[in-house]
């Protein structure tokens, strides 16, 4: 790439941010937007706007985001979004303390050399620019001058040490802070039982497990929940659900329609086949209040069958205190492991119900499946997409779909279709790729939802890491070199070490227009916007449905923090080679910082609390991206066949060591709640019933069963503890 | 080996055997030797013999041995002895099960076949004997014979998986048993708590200690017990139990003197200078009492002055029930994983009071350090050996130590010095090696004896495999084929498996003396009986000394589990090659089954009990073998060019899966108590105090010191509640 087309493209990058922002400025100020702009405060019923006021200065968010302090973040998004901070801040420190130092001390020592020079003489495709004179390539084979970079590589390393260490400590205690508040917490007085073993004769479930449970902890046990089968008392109950909806749409239409001059108003009708195109027309509104009418008796009957005959082995047992709760949590229980497996609750809103009732040994052989056919999809994902792309050419889907011929003969429209059908099925496929690794995870019978997100997360880390980084970088320099690695793997380190200074500028533009672009879209928010609109002028009638439109989600972690960790990465293997790139990603984590943090203050819902057990995944692949880096610029230091390479050695080791004793001291307390947390006092005595009621589906819950109806899925000690 | 020379060993070793199965009827006879055939049972307070006639069958020991449940091997030998017999009567399992099937479908299909002859006319230097016509090696090459030795290979591993599995779990439930047993053990209600953090201002550290505890469990913390630094108190009371048992010598001397005519008697002397023997020449009753007398109250201010001042930072917490004490050992207690470290407390007596106070990563530091150098020590023992071999040579050590010159001169004794001095060191290295190994796994910073001993017997196991019998198999074969080595590294088992043939009978002649010598001096116990008499004769005086003459010792599994490892190995090894080898397995496993049987009854006293924690390591080496018999196999196979020589594949793969499947089953409960065993009812209240006094070590326990000076370290929750 050229440096003017570079200069471009950052321009064009640039403007566009400019003009988003802009756009930002403007329709936030307006009133009929703040459901798009300050969702998380309306729904915590706080003022859309700090002050107030109604005219705000198109700056003030930049001050409010700076001026929030953690405590805030934690506030308001709870603290799996402040760990998402901590990480950007660490990453944001790394780089700018690195580039403090790197930019004025490596620059000129590159710019005063000619090594590209002297090589652009001799290669003829080496394209020379601008941008290569004040990189790492600059500098001549074997030269003393190569002694700043090697000292600077050590230097990137220790301060990224330092800020792990820190930050490491500083989530380690923010997490302990959140668990030993005096807040009654429903997830801190339950555990999860799984594989519970056959119940004895004569012996109901619910009381095979009560009697368990009180020898062990006669005065810590409160009472039982055995997990049940619901999917038919789900489908009825979202039918149900789906039923009332339409009703509300329809009675809302019905009244909008009797204001508009027609006082009698007109009934609304539907069509009962398929899809409510074919079918009888019906009175909307009689005919979904009979169905609800029908629905609701049968959800009945269907509940009380459900909690009877479909219990499952598996059960969560509630304790009276946190510290029971928490020690039985890490404790073996049963002499034969895999029956009565025991681990922590979560809140009640993230447990996969389905997936607590899969067995021990199950579980472990979907895990490995689930890793295998991760591992194959990351190698190689290329094969099935080429296979499908090959399959969909216009010629073949002419033949497969005929009504398209006439669309096909436009040569206008063939010709962009010819162009992008190749490409169609791996946009689909790496559009849908975060949700289907999702749903690999759940395979796996991960228990609860923030699990879940945090195995997808990882498996999209291998993934964009592996191809888009390694990919790139290799790309054509593997194939041509395809010989010579066959020959001697270990110069596969040495290829990608010579291949990244040509790749420089592609990984800048790619850095600058993530965040020119990638922010300014996330900061404007104009697509939820349009969305949001358009929702409500042509769809929308109730309340209900209102709020669904502008609900914004969460924050989303689950694929950003690959995303970030991506350009963490790149930045960090380039650090040395192009200290250029510095720049951009202390934008990148800057920027991302700040839009971010608004964000979180005022869009973002989040959807769960995990207290941070995101962080030990981002430390370990963030180690992960600064051994690449290591390993990297050994190979480069070889390549410019530089006497004092073997000096790098020590710092993969030094990593390695870093991250052992950080595991070592600071995981533990992450996997499990340490007992000196839960020992903390609460601030009111915990209503256990509540607690307890907390976990009950929704699709199983009703006002009309009665207690003792409850009583043969929901077991309660205090009535049964006698007859044990 | 010719084969009428393997006659002539084994039939030297069975008339050995004999002899000494005919010593031992006639000497155990005797009621003299009593305190060496029947130690374990005089301890008890038993009868020597189970009948108490004088006059028995010198069979008799073997019907006893037959007839006695594991319930009495429980009782009179603990747990740890009865998880020996039964990985003994598993590999006798296997053995018996795989020698029914292989020996008379394999002898005959081998027998019949001429691949020897055909072999033995090319080749020279095979030595053709009438064994090697009994064993696979007699099978031409790629003959469809080879399909039942293949069948036979399978055979055994569903044996083996099959047995293990059983014993794995029949050790399981024997450990629950014995943790759930209704009698109170000390160690059941203990912790211990391990990298304290620095005591905060104006607490001390029992309070700190307290306080910490009462928070986490305020009903079941008993108190606790600081780790003080003994050393010096230790030196003490060494000095002063040293003075006490001469002082009971000397009267006991001076006692005897009296009877033999003279009855005034004479007082003994001793000289008080290096060793006993410069220096003054004083009364001996005199000199020791005094002695005595002075050291008492130096013992007991320097207890006040280690109680009160050198506290380190660990401490035992005691618990008022087991299930607390076993969840509190699982459990994460601190945010930081580096202090408040806690562990299950063993016995008293085996606690390593020294390595309690070893700090945390101190501790991985060091695991680490001695894995490396015991790694190194087993790939390259034979160095240091070989220098120091060098160095001994008679001419070196005339140099060094002239004196000996005359000696050396004599003919006789420079030849046989000159013969053994090189095979010297190794003899001592081989002799001291278990001691250096536990010294080495000590150093570890181990808490217990036990695990120290495990430890030990693990680095002792690859010690053993890898030089005896993959050292001695491949021996000269890899050196000879070091080139071929270099070029295919993956033809190292296909080496490995064509050298194995040729020491057939070298390894059946070392099982058949390991069997026949070893089990005869292990029951005849001629050596403890010859120095017991000497000692009894010429040096005991006091009734003490006489028992530490005879004291047993325990059984000590440590070395034992990997001799007979080597030979499972071995016979595993050779089963399918050469199915002569199994009798002699099966003759190895069950004489020693009966043989240890009989020591166990009577002889040995355990010194500790750890409830079966070797069972895992037993059972995970087990398969480590079965695996290189599996890999092996398909070696040889490959040797024999068998087509089908990737169905052995499966094996391997197999077996990780099973061992997989059994530690995840089986393990936890062996690394921690399982709760459900912990809660079982004690058959009576535990007397605490008297539990808290059982961990006071020796030299710290007077009847002198008060309650309140023990206070300063041995914290009391009851009395120091209402401080905290």
């Amino acid at each position: 790439m050229e440096f003017s087309s570079f200069l471009t493209s950052l321009g064009t990058s640039f403007v566009i941010f400019v003009i988003l922002m802009l756009l930002f400025a403007w329709l936030s100020a307006k009133p009929g937007n703040n459901v798009i702009y300050y969702p998380n405060r309306i729904l915590k019923g706080l003022d859309s706007f700090e002050g107030g006021s109604r005219i705000r200065n198109p700056c003030t968010w930049i001050k409010e985001a700076l001026s929030s302090s953690e405590h805030d973040v934690i506030a308001m998004s709870g603290i799996d979004t402040a760990v998402y901070f901590v990480f950007l801040s660490t990453v944001l420190g790394i780089l700018v303390l690195s580039g403090v130092i790197l930019l004025p001390a490596l620059l000129p020592v590159a710019a005063t050399d000619d090594g590209v020079k002297s090589v652009s003489h001799t290669t003829s495709n080496h394209t020379f620019n601008d941008l290569d004179k004040l990189s790492m390539g600059n500098i001549r084979d074997k030269s003393p001058r190569l002694w700043a970079f090697l000292i600077a590589t050590y230097w990137v390393s220790f301060v990224t040490y330092y800020l792990l260490w820190k930050a490491y400590k500083h989530v380690s205690w923010m997490r302990a802070d959140a668990l030993m508040s005096p807040e009654v917490k429903a997830e801190q007085f339950a555990v999860i039982v799984r594989d519970l073993p056959p119940v004895p004769e004569g012996q109901s479930r619910k009381e095979h497990i009560n009697s368990y449970f009180k020898a062990i902890y006669p005065e810590a046990y409160y009472r039982s929940m055995v997990v049940t089968n619901n999917k038919e008392v789900n489908k009825i109950w979202e039918e149900l659900e789906g039923f009332k909806k339409k009703l509300a749409r329809a009675e809302a239409i019905y009244a909008e329609s009797k204001t508009t001059g027609k006082p009698e108003g007109t009934r609304p009708t539907n069509k009962i086949g398929f899809l409510g195109l074919i079918g009888k027309k019906v009175d909307s509104i009689d005919y979904y209040s009979e169905k609800i009418n029908e629905l609701i008796p049968k959800l009945e009957s269907e509940q009380k069958v459900t909690l009877r005959e479909k219990q499952q082995d598996a059960a969560l047992v509630f304790f009276n205190n946190r510290v029971t709760a928490a020690s039985a949590s890490q404790s073996l229980h049963a002499q034969m492991v895999d029956t009565w497996t025991i681990c922590e609750a979560a809140e009640p809103r993230q447990l996969i119900w389905s997936n607590l009732t899969i067995k021990f040994f199950k579980r472990q052989l979907r895990q490995y499946a689930v890793y295998v056919i991760v591992a194959l999809m990351v190698l190689f994902y290329m094969i099935p997409i080429g296979i499908i792309s090959a399959f969909t050419t216009l010629a073949n889907l002419q033949k497969i779909l005929p009504f398209i011929k006439p669309i096909v003969k436009m040569k206008a429209i063939k010709t962009v279709l010819e162009a992008y059908l190749p490409q169609l099925a791996l946009i689909i496929f790496l559009a849908l790729l975060p949700k289907f690794l999702l749903f690999l995870s759940k395979l796996e019978g991960i228990p609860t939802e923030s699990h879940a997100v945090r195995a997808a997360s990882g498996k999209y880390y291998y993934f964009t890491v592996l191809n888009v980084f390694i990919g790139v970088t290799l790309g054509g320099t593997l194939f041509s070199n395809f010989k010579t690695i066959q020959k001697q793997p270990d110069t596969i380190v040495s290829i990608l070490a010579s291949s990244l200074p040509g790749n420089a500028t592609f990984f800048l533009t790619y850095v600058a227009l993530k965040f020119f672009v990638g922010y300014g879209l996330e900061l404007s928010r104009i697509v939820p916007l349009i969305i949001y609109h358009l929702k409500k002028k042509y769809l929308c009638k109730t309340e209900a449905e209102l709020k669904a439109a502008w609900f914004p989600g969460d924050l989303g972690y689950g694929t950003r923090v690959p995303g970030d960790m991506l350009i963490v990465t790149i930045v960090l293997c380039y650090s040395i080679i192009a200290p250029l790139i510095i720049p951009f990603g202390v934008i990148y984590f800057g920027l991302g910082w700040l839009i971010l943090r608004n964000q979180a203050l005022k869009v973002y819902v989040p959807s769960y609390e995990s207290y941070g057990k995101m962080w030990p995944h981002m430390f370990i692949r963030l180690l992960a991206s600064l051994i690449l880096y290591q390993v990297t610029m050994f190979g480069y230091f070889g390549v410019k066949r530089f006497y004092y390479t073997p000096l790098i050695v020590p710092l993969p080791i030094l990593s390695l060591i870093f991250g052992f004793v950080c595991s070592k001291k600071f995981y533990p307390s992450f996997h499990h709640t340490a007992l000196e947390v839960a020992s903390h006092d609460l601030k009111e005595v915990p209503n256990l019933e509540q607690i307890f009621r907390s976990f009950i589906p929704l699709s199983l819950r009703s006002e009309k069963i009665e207690e003792d109806q409850f009583e043969d899925a929901l077991s309660q000690v205090s009535k049964t503890g006698s007859s044990v």
